[in-house]
């Protein structure tokens, strides 16, 4: 299979390409290097030094490990895009290449209009392509779970049968995400599904959950080809910032009450994910949707799984309860299915209390390496300007 | 009040603007003039020659029924809209200002993807505008109907309670368009929800039918306050351009069976909701949808209409089934709520024969003016290299 991978620079796009070139594909990494500009403006930083793509790359060909082919370029360049799809001619686009911090967003209007232009255009720049040059191709779009947000019934994996009136109708599952980062991912899916009912083009679009772990099979312990692990508020998840927390002797920053419940899931289980959408396309025309965790947590269940796990190596963690910079229900209610994926052959790596220690040893090792001044980063859902009114 | 009114150039923002003032509002009307651009881009012309609105504007002052207050500028520069909402201070923004047509849309990649750059920055513009310097003003926001595409169940106005697996919600109502255009105002509603949500602006989405009609009171029958009417396929909508082309002695160009049901409005009832909505705010917070049309009619049903009143002036009008450049169903259920605009007071100006005989009359006096190569543009939803395939 020729697997096309868009963001192939980011936390889940160079383990996906190593992942598949290991497994024989032929693998063509693409990025623009975006995600590191917008770390260096808010002065946020992976805990380990990535090298850049190409060097990884360069490395990673030289071990007769597969061969992966790097293309450096931005999505939001039309031209850029249709001669990256002509060329290729990939049998999967796994679309990562975006920007996907929802805190980085909500920074100011500036942050927020340019993630919601770049996601978009990008995207935008994608379908386009792939109708243009490549319409047979399987677009797996990178969406998140956050786009459905928090509704009182149980969520659906796309769509939803809907009675109302006497008649019945299967229809898009209705979204009212939480940030100005999630809305564009929002706007993707809309897009998507418009390009595959009108162009008959064929996408998996992924609504993932938080995505937890710092190694794959493919990086093992060689840390120049560890992936770029973030903890800091902007672009860091949650459990990872957590993980580095308990092992820099930092409390916990749990937001509010922390009963906001989510789904998680394994960055193995994002590879696995990936590997077998792409390996069972879609029809032509057809837009699906699968929803991409394993285990639903609330975010202090989640503080305590960590204070539990570091007790097991006499760390005494703390956890602190700050004000919400976010807007959000801290208490609610939350089921989504999470089906399909595991129809296909999924196997899940559930959060274990062994799973965390291996990551706490692993970290403890990179002590020296944590700036705790990133792990909070004074980002706010309403801006001074509205507080003082 | 004080009325700000973007997109104030257009066939609908000017005869609002003139409204407004006719009333004792302060208007403040704003363009960019970028329709003007857009219909120069396709050859297209309105079917008068339309004075600019800085002209229009002063013979109106000059007469003493009101004053309006004209700002030349583009809503997607965000400083540009900063200024104009922190002075301007308005009780209510009526937003025009957008990329309004669906064929435009889809006429090329660039056409697209900017169309949806234009408004999404634009309306983001404003709500960033509106939390920093005017977060009390009201937010009269024009959509469309065809935001919910064409679902087998009845469209409610912007939610729909469902139950679902033993529980029930009140969500968004799920959105299926049918353009790049109509894609680009359900991206707008979600970020209007969204601010409403976090920020406590208040909002109210006119999901509009399609509009018909020349003339309002306030323009009477003087040429130089005559609205930017379009009959062309790329600008025009199907009822204005039926009545040209049956003037024109030209075949009604139906696209496929007609079957396609959609709302449809008068332009006097666009103004009168369009107050309806500004008289009557909603609560900080608040994002309200309302379905903004009076009646529903099929393509092939105002086809025939046209055809038995152009009958009344002896004019014998044929009608063209063309092929549907679209990729849209030609028959399908269609039953949308529109209750809401009532219940505060509009009092529907219903599709009379009468009405048509009319606009007939009124535009057999511009016969001359009507250039034909406008009905057809060749603008497809699929374009050749896909039909190649």
């Amino acid at each position: 299979m020729r697997v096309l991978v868009l963001g192939a620079d980011g936390y889940l796009g160079w383990p996906t390409s190593m992942y598949f070139a290991a497994r024989g594909h032929e693998v063509v990494a693409t990025d623009s290097y975006a995600k590191r500009k917008w770390e260096a403006e808010t002065g946020a930083m992976p805990l380990l030094a990535v090298p850049t793509l190409e060097e990884r790359v360069g490395i990673w060909n030289a071990e007769g490990r597969g061969t992966i082919d790097v293309v450096i370029g931005d999505l939001t360049d039309a031209d850029f895009v249709h001669d990256l799809i002509s060329t290729t001619q990939p049998d999967a686009i796994v679309h990562y290449g975006e920007q996907c911090s929802a805190p980085y967003s909500m920074m100011s209007q500036e942050a927020g209009v340019s993630s919601q232009v770049n996601n978009l255009v990008g995207n935008l720049n994608v379908l386009y392509a792939m109708r243009d040059h490549a319409p047979g191709s399987h677009l797996v779009k990178l969406g998140t779970m956050g786009e459905y947000g928090t509704p009182n019934i149980d969520i659906e994996e796309g769509y939803i049968e809907i009675a109302h009136k006497g008649r019945r109708d299967v229809l898009p599952f209705p979204k009212r995400p939480g940030s100005v980062y999630h809305l564009s991912k929002v706007h993707d899916s809309h897009n998507i599904e418009f390009a595959c009912r009108i162009w008959r083009l064929r996408a998996t679009d992924l609504h993932q959950g938080v995505v937890y772990g710092l190694r794959t099979p493919e990086m093992g312990d060689r840390e120049e080809f560890a992936t770029s692990f973030r903890y800091d508020e902007v672009f860091g998840t949650v459990l990872n910032r957590f993980l580095v927390q308990a092992v820099a002797g930092h409390p916990l920053t749990v937001y509010g009450a922390g009963g906001q419940t989510r789904g998680y899931l394994n960055i193995l289980d994002t590879l696995a994910c990936v590997e077998l959408s792409a390996l069972n396309p879609p029809e032509a025309g057809d837009y699906r949707v699968f929803n991409q965790f394993t285990e639903q947590f609330s975010v202090i269940e989640l503080a305590h799984r960590v204070q539990s796990a570091a007790k097991r190596l006499g760390i005494e963690v703390e956890i602190s309860h700050i004000d919400n910079p976010r807007v959000e229900s801290e208490s609610h209610y939350y089921n989504a299915t999470h089906t399909k994926l595991v129809e296909l052959g999924l196997e899940p790596h559930l959060l274990s209390e062994d799973f965390i220690v291996e990551c706490l040893q692993a970290l403890s090792g990179l002590r020296s390496r944590i700036s705790e001044g990133l792990f909070l980063r004074g980002v706010t859902w309403q801006p001074a300007v509205r507080a003082g009114l």
